[in-house]
């Protein structure tokens, strides 16, 4: 399996060879860099400093060796106005690569401080999908403003591409590829990339198209360099790709990269016309962002970027709280209506938040299975059947163990009588816990909407009410209170 | 910015031509797929009833079309027991691509059925990397038989990447790579590759070595491409690489791999001798992993894969119910300390609920941002002081705006005075909530654990307990009760 050019190296039998001393990497472990390659804290303090003194000869010098990435890094880290005055100190440091790595609040925020002409010339630095990005988020009449302020073809690839909604391919997509025609060979094709000069700067696939500029077949680079200058390129291309549609949403795009391990893609319009391609470099922020933002959407957080600016996150919370006080109202009235049964008996009171808490935690771990499940295309109709018994089985089970630990306690705290109305409300709670936590997501999944943004407050409601419900209930009927 | 090799079409001017009728991908919408790129479940149950009729060729007919992913799939959609009778029908299509893809549970139990022998045939059609992964969830006795049953090479490789700790580069990485050494010029390197047989299936770069087998550069396949043959590899090979130690985590490989969007890299022993590489469709899979585990550890439900057996599932979940079980009951204690106050006024023990629950939620939300930017890096000690603060201000604004909500309903419906201790309460239970969620990720992060694996459990113990004691307390102190 091992590949090596040279005979007398057997990589494979010394794994881990003697230290020789030199150390191999000095991007992980030089002095600006933690173990986990984040920029150490003094550093940045450094920075702050050198930017306190005004002292824009020594700002440079610490920032001049980072890699653009790390100067994005180094951006998010610092303050707002820190932010502009660094960006002021290292301008000829901030190239597009910085300005397209950078998070977007921060690029947004940084964007409305410069003038028109100072954004165009930016985005005209920047591929066409980084300069989307960059002016997509801007006003319409300052977007307005920068567009004129672009050379005509530039301006042409970007409305071509804000054309098209967002979070679509036609708005990621690269317009920067090469296809060429069917007829060549290895050779002409090796020729006119030589020849040609003003080629696309990283590519990995070369995309072949009939007449009408349809993509009939797909040859990786490393098929091409093994390849004699003779052989057609129609006998050495793969003619089964996995085409993106223009119109495709940026999840399928990422799951579709994903499930095919590709490193690029055709992308084509409506009529099967060649008209952009996506590299799996701009895919992998879409499959970090889209499997990251699960968690923030359960937990009610709106984007959770700790760059929003505040008034969006107050924003995007306070809906979630204002709605999660909706369905405590709810399970306020249950408990209002056992209002005799707790001035009887106050432990119904001290117990009932804990059939509460655990239910609402059994939900949660259940609706996080089935949401994730259903965000990589694990979970579908061809299988719900399967997966909402598997999900009872383990409430059951789970129910079942808590009810054994908690009714014991409470048996030997209170009552016994006692301690079997909290068990059996503790096995009831969890398996509608898991019910809920199974089918809520998929409900919201058949509705065509994000089973991650809704389905927390109505997991919490059903799962808070049914524990105060059966236990308080369950207490009442057994004639122990109320 | 567009690239196109024909002149006469205008690629930019018209991203939205009229239908000309042809459809150019048959991959997205056939007969097999749903608009979502997954199986459609009237394809599943064909498949399934084939099965159930012991029909073999009318299983093979259907499967054969299938991309290998999709088989994959497709065996992750059945019951267990259909997976081994469907694997038995298409033999010849159970490529090591479809085994690959497989989930690792399902994977795991269809090996298990097998055979040790059938086991290592499989092995050996595997690039290392897939059957390490294959290989390293057998049991110890499993393993030590597939092992002897593989032959020498294969088995050197293997256990050589077994000897790196789990989810390091070393266990992830491909030994199958190509390094040249430094005196080659283009045309050597193309002649080279024409001639070798035995290349890498797929590579983005090629490495240059030094003659102690150290990377020195490294050059993508375009750039050898557009150069002319008599260039030096040295003139054209980019020396600033990014190489990944052999013992790195495969989170760092990935955060590595997106913020300097990799598409390949160099792998190095301690030494910083060359001995494998990481492509980025390896990566994909763990930069969708390790963003999307946040979701399924916050919510303690371990894995949290559909494919996990129950009783694995079960022992991860039930943990973290007895866990929080432990922290309900220091929030049912608290409760009893005001039992006095509840027996005088049950509105109490209707009220309390509420504010535990939106603080419990607002503790989430600060919580899962939190957690978020830790685990991409934008949080770190150079900005966890501006952090604190910008929640802080998010959760006095959603507290004072719940508060308001909450106090005035309660003054009318029970009394002023109880709207007032119940405002009160709820900025106090918010602003603690908001402290809270942000410090506890912080604090596991500082001890160099997981954040996302025991935070929930913490904060929520905060947030319910500080519930029930502010709006109880408050309550008593007021002398509006007990």
């Amino acid at each position: 399996m091992a590949e090596d050019t040279r005979e007398d190296e057997t990589i494979l039998a010394d794994p881990l060879p003697a230290e020789d001393g030199a150390h191999p990497d000095d991007r992980v472990d030089d002095e600006r860099h933690d173990e986990e390659n984040r920029l150490k804290p003094d550093f940045v303090r450094a920075v702050r400093a050198a930017l306190e003194d005004g002292d824009d000869t020594a700002v440079y010098d610490l920032v001049e060796p980072l890699h653009p990435a790390d100067i994005a890094d180094l951006l998010e880290l610092l303050e707002r106005d820190d932010r502009r005055e660094l960006a002021a100190a290292i301008t000829d440091l901030m190239s597009s690569e910085v300005i397209a790595e950078l998070n977007d609040y921060v690029r947004e925020d940084m964007m409305e401080a410069l003038p028109p002409g100072a954004v165009a010339a930016i985005a005209e630095q920047l591929e066409t999908d980084d300069a989307v990005q960059l002016i997509e988020d801007l006003g319409p009449a300052e977007q307005r403003a920068v567009l004129d302020a672009l050379d005509a073809e530039d301006r042409a690839a970007i409305e071509s591409a804000l054309a098209y909604p967002e979070e679509t391919a036609g708005r990621l997509m690269s317009r920067d590829f090469v296809a060429v025609p069917e007829h060549m060979t290895v050779g002409d094709l090796i020729d006119f990339l030589r020849d040609e000069g003003n080629l696309a700067n990283d590519f990995w696939e070369v995309f072949v198209v009939d007449h009408a500029h349809h993509p009939v077949g797909s040859c990786a680079l490393s098929w091409i360099l093994r390849t004699p200058r003779s052989v057609a390129l129609t006998d050495v291309m793969k003619r089964d790709q996995t085409l993106i549609p223009v119109t495709m949403d940026q999840e399928e795009v990422a799951l579709m990269f994903q499930k095919y391990a590709l490193i690029s893609a055709a992308v084509v319009d409506a009529s099967g016309r060649l008209v952009g391609q996506m590299t799996v470099d701009d895919v992998v922020h879409i499959i970090s962002e889209e499997a990251g933002e699960d968690v923030l959407l359960l937990s009610g957080a709106g984007d959770g970027d700790i760059n929003e600016p505040i008034r969006d996150a107050y924003t995007a919370r306070v809906r979630w709280l204002i709605a999660n006080l909706g369905t405590a109202l709810v399970a306020s009235f249950i408990i209002a209506m056992f209002g005799a049964a707790i001035e009887e008996m106050v432990a119904l009171a001290v117990l009932m938040p804990i059939v509460a808490s655990i239910g609402g935690n059994a939900g949660t771990q259940t609706m996080a299975v089935t949401v994730r499940a259903i965000a990589i295309n694990q979970l579908t109709e061809a299988n719900t059947g399967r997966i909402l018994w598997r999900e009872m089985r383990v409430a059951l089970l789970n129910g079942a163990t808590v009810a054994v630990v908690l009714g014991a306690a409470t048996a030997a705290i209170f009552s016994p009588a006692l301690g079997a109305v909290i068990a059996v409300a503790m096995v009831i709670n969890v398996a509608v816990a898991g019910l809920a936590g199974v089918l809520v997501p998929v409900i919201f999944e058949r509705l065509k909407q994000d089973p991650a943004v809704a389905s927390s407050v109505f997991v919490t409601m059903i799962t808070d009410s049914m524990g105060f419900f059966a236990f308080l209930g369950l207490a009442v009927a057994s004639g122990i209170a109320g």
